[in-house]
């Protein structure tokens, strides 16, 4: 089997953070959501969570892929925190802007125009991460 | 034909608004909105509501378990509204918290990671509640 | 091949936005949201734009009603931006509130219950523009 | 209210059958499945059933353009049975060939790429009902 | 933690194939392709297989009714190897017809008329499993 | 802007469908039917095939990897036709079986069990392209 390894990350989550204020809203809301979900304890969401974050490491396709994948797979169904996750991901992992657009581009054409107010918050999320 | 009933409520929409801020901006805000839709008195809307309500009703399957049903599905459909109204109802009808989380638990399985923002926000109204 | 025009409108959208606020409010956002767009000039964005407004002019169906089955369209998949967008369109068209219902009862019924929240809130943007 | 009554068809479900394989096919399979449905007898589907049929009755909005939302509707949720009931529809009330093709169009572009499948099947039995 | 076990089936898989054609044929097809999955070895999804048998097992809610919501999710995201595999799943567990209809009912009024090319399909099964 | 061209294919549709059955009735389908779309020649249409394609070709990111987005937004959005292409494309050019299943666990994480009977018919296409 592939094996796994944590990606190496060009920025870390604070850094990203310090640069956007959206991200910073976006971490800062789901780290305090998630400690509701932490005190839960519930077995099976754990087992989920762990199973999502080996998902994305490195393998048999880079990381960096995965989460752009991530990034149009949530574009496609339409989830705005999972869009600003994956994108916050694919920039710490040190996608250009250009290969983030080109992700969103291949969701906006498999998804079409109900995609479009997605992609008007992603770009305000790129243009602060990437100013 | 199986008999048709309303449930018994364990606790009013009024108590729950009074346990919960989560519960009491989301029922001010659809009681609010619902007043439009109201004066509108639009007769396909009137009888969509009413078999709404009656599909939730004590049947052949009690009805906290089809209230859970609902959650279910508006968590597979990612629908923040649905699932505060379910979450709300299950809760009404003496539903554990426990119970409401296996539920969220096969939304999550079946609708994938999409699901967790949806549940982040649906664990702090559990919090919430059955403090 | 049918001639495609662009339509007549009886509002402008500075009208819009001066009647309603929720108007007001989804048309400065989105202006405001859509100069991240514009300056990125991504080519196939671009492209997918010019689609999009080609679809609605007049041609062998009249704008209005293409307007309205963006409506049901987006009223389906429970996009309020989208929702918004396509009711401020058909009011600007001079559709009815009557026939603007009757499509959003289409959606009602085609997409099921998960369309209320959005229903709600298109009736909150149907009574400011019919006031 | 808006007084509704049933639309006056130019061709019966019967012409369109002899007309179009596909179509003969999809009413066929229909009504066999009906049956099933039919001897079940549940109160609340036969009320859905009747909510669904008035949806599409002459109202506000003249009923061809009703069903060719319903059409738009079916392609935006991608489900080939529901798009082959509204073209059929359509065509019994003397929509045209071009106006379903804009129809889809706004489904195609609303919807994306992942419609294109669809779009390929409806085509096929747009050339036969056409032809 | 609630203690989870393997529920008690009353019908097993191969009784519910002799019973019924349609049942037969989705557990072979199933059977079939679930070959080339198992060959594939992919760490992932076996432990993605795994939580998704965990989560139906019995626990804090009965297995019945969390396959019964495994239904209603599969309808409202209308699969129909899914609502074949939980409709069977559900009738192994001693699940009553009226109960079976009345899940299906929640996901109809939830998801709209668009499940009902799946409900029509899912009446064939029950019709033969309850015959 | 970032240059555009067509990717270099390691095999041809041609070769392609003689090594796997399931891809070849994809193909001749696809094929079949596109000439009633061809015929058409629907302005609107052929535009959207056009930006499809424009999609997918060479750019800042590899068509390699954007084939394989698509296929992860075809498996959300649960598309058997559209996952058969795009597992066919990747194959064309060169994508490993390892790199397609990551992709493919992306898909699942995201989607959810919905996703499943989608990967099995995914892995009986992979299984011949691959043999």
């Amino acid at each position: 089997m592939t094996e796994r390894r944590e990606p190496t990350y060009v920025y870390s989550e604070k850094q990203v953070a310090e640069k956007s204020g959206i991200a910073r809203l976006f971490i800062d809301t789901r780290t305090r959501l998630n400690q509701n979900v932490d005190q839960a304890d519930n077995l099976l969401v754990k087992r989920f969570y762990n199973l999502d974050h080996n998902t994305y490491l490195e393998g048999a396709l880079p990381a960096k892929y995965k989460e752009l994948m991530g990034l149009v797979a949530s574009a496609c169904l339409r989830c705005d925190d999972c869009i600003n996750y994956h994108v916050i991901q694919s920039y710490r992992l040190g996608v250009t802007r250009a290969e983030q657009e080109e992700a969103i581009n291949v969701a906006l054409v498999v998804g079409g125009s109900i995609v479009i107010p997605h992609l008007r918050r992603a770009y305000a999320l790129l243009t602060e991460l990437y100013a």
